[in-house]
């Protein structure tokens, strides 16, 4: 195996026992050490790949978000009509399965961690506003939003629901299952779009 | 001054120097005796009004809880058009202000420590969705709501773009003001009700 993919393997297996630390047991227990253990490597050839804790949480947030990008880019890629695709997008914002809900709870975890930091948190850092910002503008190119739409607010309002959602879906899986969410989003996008529901 | 209110003003003092220290410090430090400091009282003496860190965490949060209700039941009292009487008592469940976003924070840091302990976890607890169920099944009693609005979509719908205005707004005070998220909920309304915007 090529030296650059074992490494890469390697930090990717170290993030992995990172997220079921934090699921076990919070931000508070997200120390090199138990981190280490659960990866089952010692304190110290953890540091060799993370110098300080503060790298290693980084990069267990950046492969959340590494993760959910390449599953919305799977689908962004193929050839689907735009409502489709536009709702497929969203879907992968909002968890729908053990693995997802996983992920939203690492990052939920950690955002509550850093929020209260300012100056080292980063709101913008997952992308997801960005990314509804560019669905916005790409369907309104298309002419497939309603007349007199403030584009602006679209963004920010489809922005609020597919968080909320995702935050509603984390904290109560059993009572917001995937279909329910998909008629949520399918809803506001009839609300807003031309395309018929 | 009446003992029960002397009694029930001393644990609102301590449930917010509790807001205080979680705000500062997370919720690993909300230890009895960090609390007990930022209240200037002894650990004995906060033991005798809650004897257990859980009872304190549960009564801070119930407070939190109880300001927000109150808030909104003000506006709920008030002789309004039913529109701006909507759009009054969602706006105090988004933080607008120094205040309420302490408060948002504070329940933000809470959720994220109880959310992997299901079953000490109630996500209704805030009474936020039963408040917007209540909300649009009004609206739908006065006429006011478009034909073919499908209920339960729509209290899911709102409840998920004001948690998520909510947490917005709560992580980037700075981009997301008063009067953006005020004009994110209006245009929401008008897309579901047929008062005028």
């Amino acid at each position: 195996m090529p030296k650059q993919i074992d490494h890469d393997q390697r930090k990717q297996k170290i993030a992995e026992a990172t997220w079921r630390v934090i699921l076990r047991d919070g931000m508070s227990g997200a120390t090199v050490r138990n981190i280490a253990r659960e990866a089952n490597i010692s304190p110290g050839s953890l540091r060799n790949d993370f110098p300080s804790q503060e790298s290693l949480l980084q990069y267990a947030m950046t492969l959340v978000k590494e993760r959910a990008g390449e599953r919305i880019l799977t689908i962004a890629n193929q050839e689907l009509p735009p409502k489709e695709k536009v709702l497929g997008m969203l879907m992968e914002i909002v968890p729908t399965d053990e693995q997802t809900r996983a992920e939203m709870e690492v990052w939920f975890v950690f955002t509550a961690h850093y929020s209260h930091q300012r100056e080292r948190f980063d709101a913008g850092f997952d992308g997801i506003r960005n990314m509804i910002r560019i669905i916005i503008h790409q369907l309104q190119e298309l002419d497939l939003l309603k007349p007199d739409i403030h584009l602006d607010l679209e963004v920010e309002k489809l922005y609020a629901l597919v968080d909320g959602l995702a935050l509603h879906a984390m904290l109560e899986p059993g009572r917001l299952d995937r279909s329910q969410i998909k008629a949520v989003l399918k809803s506001h996008l009839s609300s807003v779009c031309l395309f018929s529901s």
